[in-house]
């Protein structure tokens, strides 16, 4: 059986792209045009919202799918629209991995090692009972790899490794102003805890490492900070990074090229609102409508495409 | 609007009862007669476990609502069922509100700032969106308060602030083995990770104290801890702590003392496995058979309460 990182680098290679596109649907911002056409078909606003999201994904992923290696859905959003959000997920999921690409589930779950060990059911697959019994295996939203948080240490961590065709990505450096509250905290030995944890994290990732000399366990780094990722980079050499906070949020390109390894690899590079809601913003919004959304947002990720492959 | 941490201590001290039962339905230790009742109805075993745990839930909750202050269904054994376990974390909730109990929402949840409102939309009703239109609140599931995880500090924390009728325990001290990892991380002062992290929620929760003397803000300590307990006692005293990990987990009565405050408050001491499985535990498998899981979990929420007052 394939490592999850090595499938994941075959598709980075094969489409010469570092590319993750985030699927984070904010409702205020949903194209107006979709809400109301569900919103006039259905009294149930959860379930119309949950509807229009699906078509919203469906067609942005329709464009996307041969530039991207990977998409990101951002758990939360989909939560929020209760048991039609979580549907919505489910088909988006469906629909994405048809399109071949990577899914990874934005999720942050942390708990103690049992409880770690049903999120791990619940989105991996994995089942981890004793005297489990198959007709109980729920695995209702199966997707290759899932974010974490480190807090709790290993024995939290344990559960998501467990599969080898399954991943995960450790939050290290989260791409938020406040990261700095715990995550800048300064231990005795001068480091930093951010780096104490991507020290942690490139350990508990060693014994899966796979045929391109990177862990099934990953991290999280935000692109919004490029002195710590170069630090990182350096002391997490078999770690592979999922930099967050591209575009948007502040991060550029030639910020991010700090996350890749001298093999121009390591890092996949993910934008969510600067793609999905493009056609909201300067220049996509010059040249596309509202209802060409999903233009916009291909040639925004093309242009990202490029923009990161010009600074590796 | 009376305040989250007031409406919490009115009941603790009506109830003269510091007790809160965590409602963690393992699949494996489901009792037997229920599952095969459930699975005999239908060939969706999603569906099946999802009904045999609110059969579960809600006859557990029967016979604890007299004695305990609070649950705390721990959310991951729920996703663990898809959409129909999320149906049964709503009715369980519905069904320990109309029994007056509080409900803590045992989540972790963590995200940057815009998602963290999606989670505290998505569980205690805030709309912290702009131009948020009514329509669009989902509050599908509504809870008094939830746990969430500080890595991302301050900013990640904010939108569970907002509503004053609800409150957040934030964790700081976690209750098993690998709590070390991260959380005993010596900073350059002395002090560990955990005690900056509690210091940081002690600050972030002063605005949001009510009459007692206590904030909206709580902590998460393990029960297993009685040493870091007490440090964080004294460090943060208007802090309300919530103790997972008494019981099952090793934390004894004589250990949580150190949790409360001379007022004879200040703490609220969670038991899941001990009580939801007290059937198949000694003392109680001598006396109680599987069918009377309830009556078993009854004599040994009693028992915790006692064993806590005659302690504090």
């Amino acid at each position: 059986m394939k490592l999850f990182i090595d499938r994941l680098i075959d598709k980075v290679e094969a489409k010469n792209s570092h590319v993750c596109v985030g699927l984070d649907p904010h409702l205020d911002i949903l194209p107006s045009f979709l809400v109301e056409k569900y919103m006039n078909e259905s009294k149930d606003s959860n379930l119309a919202l949950a509807r229009a999201v699906l078509e919203f994904n469906k067609k942005l992923i329709d464009k996307i799918a041969d530039i991207a290696v990977a998409v990101k859905p951002q758990i939360a959003f989909y939560e929020l629209l209760g048991t039609a959000g979580l549907n919505t997920l489910k088909e988006t999921i469906k629909y994405a991995n048809e399109k071949g690409l990577i899914i990874i589930l934005d999720a942050k779950r942390n708990d103690i090692g049992s409880t770690a060990g049903a999120y791990a059911e619940a989105y991996l697959g994995l089942v981890s009972r004793e005297n489990s019994n198959k007709k109980y295996i729920a695995n209702k939203v199966d997707v290759d790899c899932m974010t974490i948080n480190p807090y709790l240490g290993y024995d939290g961590i344990k559960p998501f490794l467990v599969k080898k065709d399954k991943g995960a990505f450790v939050l290290v450096r989260t791409s938020n102003e406040s990261a700095v509250d715990i995550q800048d905290l300064e231990t005795k030995d001068g480091k930093k805890v951010f780096e104490k944890v991507g020290e942690l994290v490139s350990q508990w990732g060693q014994p899966f490492i796979g045929e391109y000399g990177y862990s099934n366990l990953g991290a999280v780094i935000g692109a919004t900070y490029p002195e710590e990722l170069k630090i990182l980079r350096k002391a997490m050499p078999h770690t592979y990074f999922l930099l967050p906070g591209f575009g948007f949020q502040g991060g550029k390109p030639q910020d991010i090229a700090a996350g890749f390894n001298d093999d121009g690899k390591g890092a996949l590079v993910n934008s969510s609102r600067g793609i999905n809601f493009a056609y909201q913003r300067s220049p996509w919004n010059e040249e596309y409508t509202e209802e060409q959304f999903a233009e916009a947002a291909r040639a925004a990720v093309i242009k990202m495409k490029e923009d990161i492959n010009q600074y590796i």
